[in-house]
């Protein structure tokens, strides 16, 4: 399993900068002034880089929710009693919860996958079980998951992704569903990009400011009592994630591994994305951050990565809703990149040079 | 024609707000924390009211391109010689515009409609021809247009959104294309919400630091020359605007009177937007503000308006782009607020509310 890992470590490489020229001229002769169309013309830079060509293709797109539970619940850490992850696993399954209409409004296909839920489901169409445990072990005494634990969410995401490429999907998001799991994405992107939970710790799904302070003491205490375990991103992702956020990290490093780019939905994902970052910086290459999470922290972790989210519609609800949004926008971006018409063709006259 | 003008005025309603308990309560069942939609559950509550059902329908949606010439081309503030307002137009009825491209990915019908080109156009599939003169005169030393002509600009919009209307259409929005139409609509924020000109120009389609300092100049002499003509929104309108900008002003408050919500571009159509707020300002309940404009005095008149747009994109094209994005989401919003399964039907246990 650890060669296995190494091995897709290994074959992930950044993109390749030298097609941004060919891009951008092609950018430039589209019939608009020159970067009117803003992050527009960002988003089908990146895009084509990712896939490694001046004709990039968007069709296909598909998100993976991947759910688990997280041992710290028991700590009340959230305003949701965690009976409600498998009965939202099941929602969503049925198709009334809100990932549902959005990944159905952007067509994306939709994929849930329980990945450490504490509740045994029956097979049934949409859910992909690969579970790895009965939900991750309270980080406040202790390690979330083995580190093989760690390793197998890790692979089973990156292997969802390699399945996604095998089937022809050009564009993947990420999103999740896990009572509790505001809790250790915190802790993850305390340790890893060095910040203090005091200024990232925020109210989940709601929880009141007295919860607000009994959240932050739990968040300290797992990074205290974890805090041996956490020399490496592998390790701080093993001892304070949970089975959703490494399959989510290994989802984002498999899709880089196959070119395809991914959307990275709101708090949640971005720690599952953080983790794969740090084990790997290549990764940004293949990275939208789809949107701004009305939950605290994300502001400063967006700044710490220098990231810029597309929207900003102080959406805290996870799932992969805020990546359903975003990949509309992208795939806006790269529909105007190949079906404008260019000045070449249009004979329209060009912006004055002088004054 | 005036009679015409204050029918439509008379007719435009506030929303009946006695209905946003029951929407909020819907909102509130759905499965989900309460609130977790963010923005996407006020742009559904908003879009309810507007329509005055709490159960919603957006299915037709519809894009208005209006265009014109503007006399105050001749001063040089724009970076692009006016002939392309007609090159535009026809690039935009063959289809190989940005507007054509995202209106198609945002799944509403486009119409381009002449209102004041300087050129005669040939009958066209998807244009429609309303000229109310060859571009209005430079604004710089006298009148836009004569009181007579912005009614007919006005009631020509107006008269589109009606038909919209008739024709079953749920939701519509704004776009335009006219050289050097970021000048008079920089006149019009100036004297209708008293913002200084030297904070609100900016580089429209793309002109230097010199040519902006002239521009600046031009649009203080267009006040002056015209101070004697502003003393009502109207007005104003007829004195500081143009053919487009008058037609969406007309089309803002035809859809109001429709009960139609209705999406403003950017800076060109929030000009329109304002000058229709100014002479009737219940018209504030249809209106959805598509996003910030990268066009430099956006951000101070939202402000002003206290809108927050739903998307910041850097964007400044106009023709509809930013209306035709935003489209999509406020459909994601409605989708959500009527498919999504109720905490009362899906038997998932709700937020506790003590601790």
């Amino acid at each position: 399993m650890l060669e296995q890992f190494e091995s897709l470590l290994a074959g992930i490489r950044p993109v390749d900068r030298s097609l941004a020229s060919v891009i951008q001229a092609h950018l430039d002769d589209l019939t608009k002034p020159q970067g009117s169309l803003g992050r527009l013309e960002e988003i089908a830079m990146s895009y084509a880089l990712a896939t490694g060509s001046p004709v990039p293709v968007l069709d296909k797109k598909k998100i993976c929710c991947f759910a688990a539970d997280h041992g710290v619940a028991a700590e009340g850490v959230s305003a949701f009693p965690a009976e409600v992850t498998p009965q939202m696993v099941y929602n969503m399954v049925q198709g009334g919860a809100a990932i549902n209409v959005l990944s159905k409004h952007a067509g994306a296909d939709l994929d849930v996958v329980d990945v450490g839920v504490n509740h045994d489901f029956p097979d049934m169409p949409g859910l992909i079980r690969k579970k790895v445990g009965y939900g991750s072990s309270n980080i406040a005494s202790g390690p979330a998951m083995s580190e093989t634990e760690a390793l197998q969410a890790i692979l089973c995401g990156a292997g969802l992704a390699a399945d996604a490429h095998k089937s022809g999907y050009h564009l993947l998001g990420t999103g999740e569903m896990g009572i509790a799991n505001t809790t250790p994405a915190t802790a993850l992107f305390s340790v890893l990009l060095g910040v203090s939970p005091e200024t990232i710790t925020g109210k989940g799904t709601g929880i009141d400011d007295v919860r607000l302070e009994h959240k932050k003491t739990i968040i300290r205490k797992a990074i205290e009592v974890n805090a041996s375990r956490c020399s490496t991103p592998f390790g701080t992702l093993a001892a304070l994630g949970g089975y959703e956020i490494a399959a989510i990290s290994g989802f984002v490093l498999g899709a880089a591994s196959c070119r395809i780019p991914v959307v990275v939905d709101g708090f949640i994902s971005s720690s599952g994305a953080v983790a794969a970052l740090k084990m790997c910086p290549a990764v940004i290459d293949y990275l939208f951050f789809s949107h701004l999470s009305n939950e605290q922290g994300h502001r400063a972790v967006m700044r710490e990565l220098g990231a810029r989210p597309i929207l900003d519609l102080d959406l805290r609800l996870g799932e992969g809703t805020g990546a359903a949004l975003a990949m509309q926008v992208i795939d806006g971006a790269v529909k105007l990149y190949n079906e404008m018409a260019t000045f070449s063709s249009a004979k329209i006259s060009e912006q004055e040079t002088s004054n």
